[in-house]
């Protein structure tokens, strides 16, 4: 069977309609590898993990094995759509030149494009690493790929993700890092016991409050050239008692830092913890680090796919760090990553919708980026 | 009709067995009222106030015109009995020479000993205060039955409150004061976000933070020799955001302040409030003084009950400002006011029980006090 490029819009709209809440398995992944098969990649597909962060389904294509390596990096799962959508969120209905459905921008639009993109034939080697859960706890998502690569000995040399990076206009920012991340829980134990009778008490209020007024005196940093600064959040506390004329028996916080190359999340918990058990040595902090910070310095890759923006849009997107986090903190470890999609406005939203026209230009820049990355 | 002292375990058996949960109405008042007439009393029931702080039922009864006036104030209502009890709440049965029952120390045994302690004449005037609802929002309670006696022209020179002040043996302490209390609700509004994106936020939690580190850092006053010092505690904090990356829009703190009488409430209520909108001018702030402190200095009055318990236990009370607040902090506006009565190691509690040792020793030590202040 002589090999076929997929049109772009009928694969997304094949993808779309495939309702693949996070974790996603199955159907939608077999669109995606009959596509794949047709333009002669050798498909992997595997299932890893149990409850409750798994099992997850994911995808690592193959063509060729000669030098340069290419990759691009997604993922099939999206958020649940929730309830009020113009017509089914799977419905992938086309209109006014909009292709709309849950997935459409992030990221199965990219996807699609980049199949759409790959030539028929091409020198080096191109793989696509392709998970069920980017959405979810990502436990058994990309890690597990990186994991089976490391073990069949692939190496890709540059690796580009579809996320929407774009925001008032395709092509209008590039993600060359992303901040690290860590959610941080303060649990603070005290006695019980009457107001009127403070000193059979023991509050543990005033030392919460005292370790979170230290912790938000904190300037971890002031950023750099590539990064804004590093932040701390409180983000929520909890006593819970509804009585009046009681002193609480335990109280709580919840901290959310984010967090450019010059922390590290170990070392930031670390510091915390430090501060809350000085006030409070009865106390206890947990830490869920859910990515260190990454950063791809400007240059070479980043260039290439300034330029393939520039000759279709006439854009030249900026170089960004922001926003959350992204599976590109996984891949940051094997090469030089990039992030470059579509336009995020409706990412995560209702109605979410992609621009037919960005979805071919994507497609154009995508081949244009693989040309110069094989070149 | 000639006078008749009534029994008193016999008139405690007969108001606990009335089921008299806060507010209190009706039957308890029936067989108040029916001893109090047998005494020679003139009685005065009235009900006043409309949901949610009412309707509450009162009495006000009052033997002679002369001088010098003795009053004795009390409460009628319980709190709820919860359950578990060894027998029924309201069961009033005898075991091992304890009177069992809700209210037994809290304070219907108190009341029977007053008035199975009143003689048959006396000289001078003895008044009954005597509400339905203590225990409960007490608005339309001892504040209605001072109001009428100002109205009637009725003061009292002396005034006995029959709360359980006793801890380990009947005539081991007396109240001669108690500290103000005020509640106090700080809102905190902010504006809700991402935490990657803070600068679009403005998180409240910070500000609530810094609010409550400078206002548990607040030296009120050092107390002096009658007060234990003044004390603010922080009871409660809400956020109530369960999300790990979302910034909040709001948080709220909840204080409860204790304050002796170098203090008073408004006062108060306005430092606190100068703090938090220091922090956050658009915070909220809400307060309910529910009294202010008072004191009884140590004098004639204290030492004429002193010396009648003394005569019955050979005990020396403690003259005391501890505990909560009690219908004290509105009688101490029309005369001296001292609290004395039962042990009150039960009250509120499970099975809440008096000794008949005790209720017959505090009729004893009521009609000593009732001679002296008589004099
Ligand atoms: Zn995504
Ligand atoms: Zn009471």
């Amino acid at each position: 069977m002589p090999p076929e490029r997929p049109d772009v819009l009928d694969l997304a709209t094949a993808l779309i309609a495939c309702d693949s809440v996070t974790p996603a398995r199955g159907a939608v992944f077999d669109v995606l590898e009959a596509a794949l098969l047709s333009l002669g990649f050798a498909v992997d597909r595997f299932v890893v993990g149990a409850a409750p962060d798994g099992p997850v389904e994911n995808l690592l294509a193959v063509r060729g094995t000669a030098g340069p390596h290419f990759a691009f990096a997604g993922h099939l799962d999206v958020v649940p759509p929730g309830t009020g959508w113009t017509s089914g969120a799977f419905a992938a209905d086309v209109r006014d030149g909009l292709l709309y459905g849950r997935g459409a921008v992030d990221m199965k639009g990219a996807i699609a494009a980049f199949v759409a993109a790959i030539p028929v034939t091409s020198a080096g080697t191109i793989s696509l690493i392709v998970t069920g859960d980017e959405e979810g706890p990502a436990t058994f998502g990309t890690p597990a790929i990186i994991d089976r690569m490391a073990n069949r000995g692939i190496a890709p040399d540059l690796c580009l993700v579809g996320e929407p990076t774009s925001t008032a206009r395709l092509g209008d920012m590039i993600k060359i890092g992303r901040r690290g991340s860590v959610n941080i829980w303060i649990d603070m134990p005290g006695r019980q016991g009457h107001v009127a009778y403070p000193q059979l008490a023991d509050n543990p209020i005033p030392r919460l409050v005292a370790a979170l007024a230290e912790i938000d005196a904190i300037v971890l940093d002031h950023g750099n050239a590539w990064f804004q600064p590093s932040n701390i959040e409180a983000t929520d506390i909890t006593v819970g008692n509804p009585a009046t004329n009681v002193i609480p028996a335990h109280a709580a916080a919840r901290l959310s830092v984010r967090f450019n190359d010059e922390q590290n999340g170990a070392a930031l918990v670390q510091r915390i913890e430090a501060i809350v058990q000085r006030h409070a040595p009865a106390a206890t902090v947990t830490a869920r680090i859910s990515g260190e910070a990454f950063l791809t310095p400007p240059g070479a890759f980043s260039t290439l796919i300034g330029d393939a923006i520039e000759a279709h849009t006439g854009l030249r997107p900026e170089l960004s760090t922001t926003g959350g986090t992204s599976d590109a903190r996984f891949l940051s470890k094997l090469c030089p990553v990039v992030e470059f999609g579509l336009c995020n406005a409706t990412m995560h939203k209702l109605d979410e919708a992609v621009a037919i026209a960005d979805l071919e230009t994507l497609r154009d820049i995508y081949a244009d980026i693989i040309a110069r990355a094989l070149r």
